[in-house]
């Protein structure tokens, strides 16, 4: 078409971003369509030269291909169980290891704070919930990230001394990571109940499951997590809030030997039903996969590859493999979902747990196109989960080439956030997790769907251009 | 446009069916789109004939109602196990029961001969193949189709009297299936081998398994296949040849009463590494369930839904509900699949098997959507697997609203196939299958896609039409 043919026709305009000015055409009668769009960093000046900084840098890249190499690459094997406080780097008799960025006692939610009696109880440190605060608040206990410690954790994220805990020996590149055992559903101690009933069950975690499991391991000689969850993507489970497959696949390999592991017949049996009674029991289990496979990507100077995000019930953190272990947070954000009956947002705590882990290893929210049916206890429909995998891969490095999704004709899942992308794109990562009441001691209230504040993003992309931008060759990556 | 207006535009031709007409066509110069069609019953004058007597029949299609609704209101609770001649209707310690329509031992093929021979050394009936063989022609043995006894069994479908069979309970309209135990992969049986490993492994079942899972089903007090069948179509199995997540659900259940049934310790290690190291053991479940399900179908006069689809190696087979027992066969077609290293079609026995209940009852490859990480063993791009679902809703009654696809919004899996739509449509159920050698003793070779053959459905729509046809309203449906 010739250019003076243009103005011959029909005027017909694409309106991008501030639907202000689509609205004014539409009252001059001129045919408009609207796209929503943001200019990259939301427009920010400084967040735009960060990125300018940051961009087209072989260097930076070859760092990030190196970080997702080592994620890759690791095998994660479950080896062992043992005492939190005999296994895990830098815990005393008086650390409680929490979910997410560091936290002090007078800034925690009520689910973190619930979960701290709970452990003080179960530790013997107070004789009730009262005796219980004060000791929290007294400065006598080191409240303590379980990022900082190789651990993580769901919900309130907390690590007694005391409790067992699942020891997973990274085969490739030798790190170790450390989780809890899931305590079921209903009150628990992890959504910041700690009644007797929940106390008590601790107790039998500790006295008999814990031994049961740890003498059926050192017979299975290491269970491979990361086939495990490979199998699991391609049985309906994404591994974050659907453990159905990977719980039923760990109850399949760890029966025979815990059978051969002599136990009174009775405890076999209980120990069986519980974890049958209980289908996120492989949580547990898929967030320090994670975590060992993240902790290896982690400390590769120039990398922008995402390898923490996690939430304390206050804040939301996030931590970058070239920023060693600087954390980037801002206030938590409500969970979008579906409520238990009885139960409203109004109830809610914001966003809470270490298990975001999940999709920072590429597979929870990011991998929910391989377990469709998870929209029925998270919201929204078939296409909506399609979808959240589908603009993951807009904001990560990577496909993990381990972790496939039939419907997407195999294709790996979308792994590896890289902060610049989101930056750019203004895509925020798509998690998916549990909703705690906001009161200690109730317990779970629903599940749905949440971001991270993209504030945290952009103040990685800052400290990133800040660190390795393009002025700052001498940093020598 | 005016009918005048048309004759002045350039000539567009669209062409159904018969491709010489487009090719004539085109030769013309004149543009063709080309679609694929066939008049119903494949223009057949006679079977057109017999569609129009059964159209438009408000008793045939209340006829439908009720049998739809006795399959789909049907719950199959896994009860027992017990000695197929103790339980089995009409069986004989002279009797074996054998997969598909009825046969004689001269129209065998490889497999289903080599499983016949096995089951008689099994039995002690003969020392050697041979003395099996000489056996088998005698006359002495009565062989007849598992289906006539309540029974299903896969590929060769062999029930000799004294092997173990599960109970399947109707709970809901009081009939009761039966089928063997799963027997592993490799050398097995059904496939038709017979060497002493395979023979040992049918002891070993009869001794230690079944008397350990009969205790431990004494103990579960029922299990519901129904509900398992549905949750492991959440989890990416469709039941036929996928049976992984039903497996799975399976041993979670079972494991804690096995633990309680006391048996050696020895032993339970054996029999849940066993059943951990199949993951078809689910198969012989999923079959007998759905054979209860659409006995209670079976027999409802007037009804054109097919109630049994199932293969001798030699002959397919189908069965109507309101025909009751006659058989509609036609010779078995080849399956179109992906061998195992070393095999090719060359080796490969015709269709073979009971297993088409599955399909028949609404899973299956009528349930490939749920399943689509399947199309790595049976051959197939995802988009396929979601496309043989979808056809078959066009040759169904209804939608199972017990097992749903999450893909499809949820939406039941396609049940009840009705022969007039089949001939109609000309549209055959879609069926997924394992691929036996074609001689006896060497097992399976592949997996792949199949179809019934065509003269099935038109040879019961001519019995229907001279049963159930417009001119026969005497017959008092």
């Amino acid at each position: 078409m010739a250019i003076n043919e243009l103005f011959g026709q029909e005027l017909r305009a694409v309106n991008l971003g501030n639907a202000g000015f689509a609205a004014e055409l539409e009252g001059l009668g001129v045919q408009v369509t609207h796209l929503d769009w943001e200019p990259p960093g939301r427009g920010q000046v400084e967040l735009i030269a960060a990125l300018e900084q940051l961009s087209h840098r072989p260097d930076i890249d070859a760092a990030n291909k190196e970080a997702f190499d080592r994620y890759a690459s690791s095998i994660p094997l479950l080896v062992d169980i043992g005492r939190a406080v005999d296994v895990i780097p830098g815990m005393t008799l008086d650390t409680i290891l929490h979910a997410g960025p560091p936290l002090t006692w007078g800034r925690m939610s009520g689910p973190m704070r619930g979960a701290i009696i709970g452990a003080l109880l179960y530790e013997g440190r107070a004789a009730t919930p009262e005796e219980a605060e004060a000791l929290a608040a007294s400065g006598a206990i080191t409240f303590s990230p379980c990022h900082e410690h190789g651990a993580v954790g769901p919900m309130a994220g907390i690590i007694a001394p005391s409790m067992p805990v699942f020891i997973i020996h990274n085969q490739t590149h030798g790190n170790d990571s450390y989780c809890t055992l899931n305590e079921g559903l209903g009150k628990v101690l992890r959504y910041g109940a700690y009644s007797s009933e929940v106390i008590d069950r601790l107790k039998w975690m500790e006295n008999v499951l814990a031994p049961g499991l740890k003498k059926a391991l050192s017979l299975a000689g290491g269970i491979d997590l990361r086939a495990l969850i490979a199998q699991a993507l391609h049985m309906g489970d994404e591994l974050h809030n659907r453990n159905k497959a990977a719980t039923s696949l760990f109850i399949r390999n760890i029966a025979p030997y815990l059978v051969q592991a002599g136990l009174p017949d009775a405890e076999l049996a209980e120990i069986l039903k519980f974890i049958n009674s209980n289908d996120h029991f492989f949580l547990n289990l898929s967030m320090p996969a994670c975590k060992a496979m993240l902790d290896a990507a982690h400390g590769v100077k120039g990398s922008t590859m995402v390898t923490t995000m996690a939430r304390n019930g206050t804040e939301f953190g996030i931590r970058v493999s070239g920023l060693a272990d600087r954390w980037f947070t801002a206030p938590a954000l409500m969970v979008k979902g579906l409520y238990f009956p009885g139960y409203s947002e109004a109830d809610a705590n914001p966003d809470i747990g270490d298990s975001a882990i999940t999709e920072t290893g590429g597979i929870g929210g990011f991998a929910m196109a391989a377990a469709i049916a998870i929209v029925q206890f998270v919201g929204g429909a078939p296409r909506d989960a399609l979808a959240y995998t589908t603009r993951m891969y807009e904001i990560t490095l990577k496909e993990n080439p381990s972790f496939s999704i039939p419907i997407l004709d195999f294709r790996g899942t979308p792994s590896g956030v890289d902060v610049r992308k989101v930056i750019e794109s203004n895509i925020l990562p798509q998690i998916n997790t549990g909703i705690a009441h906001r009161e200690p001691g109730v317990g779970q209230v629903g599940a749905g769907l949440v971001n991270p504040p993209w504030d945290c993003f952009a103040g990685a992309v800052l400290a990133l251009a800040d660190v390795y931008g393009r002025n700052c060759r001498s940093m020598g990556i």
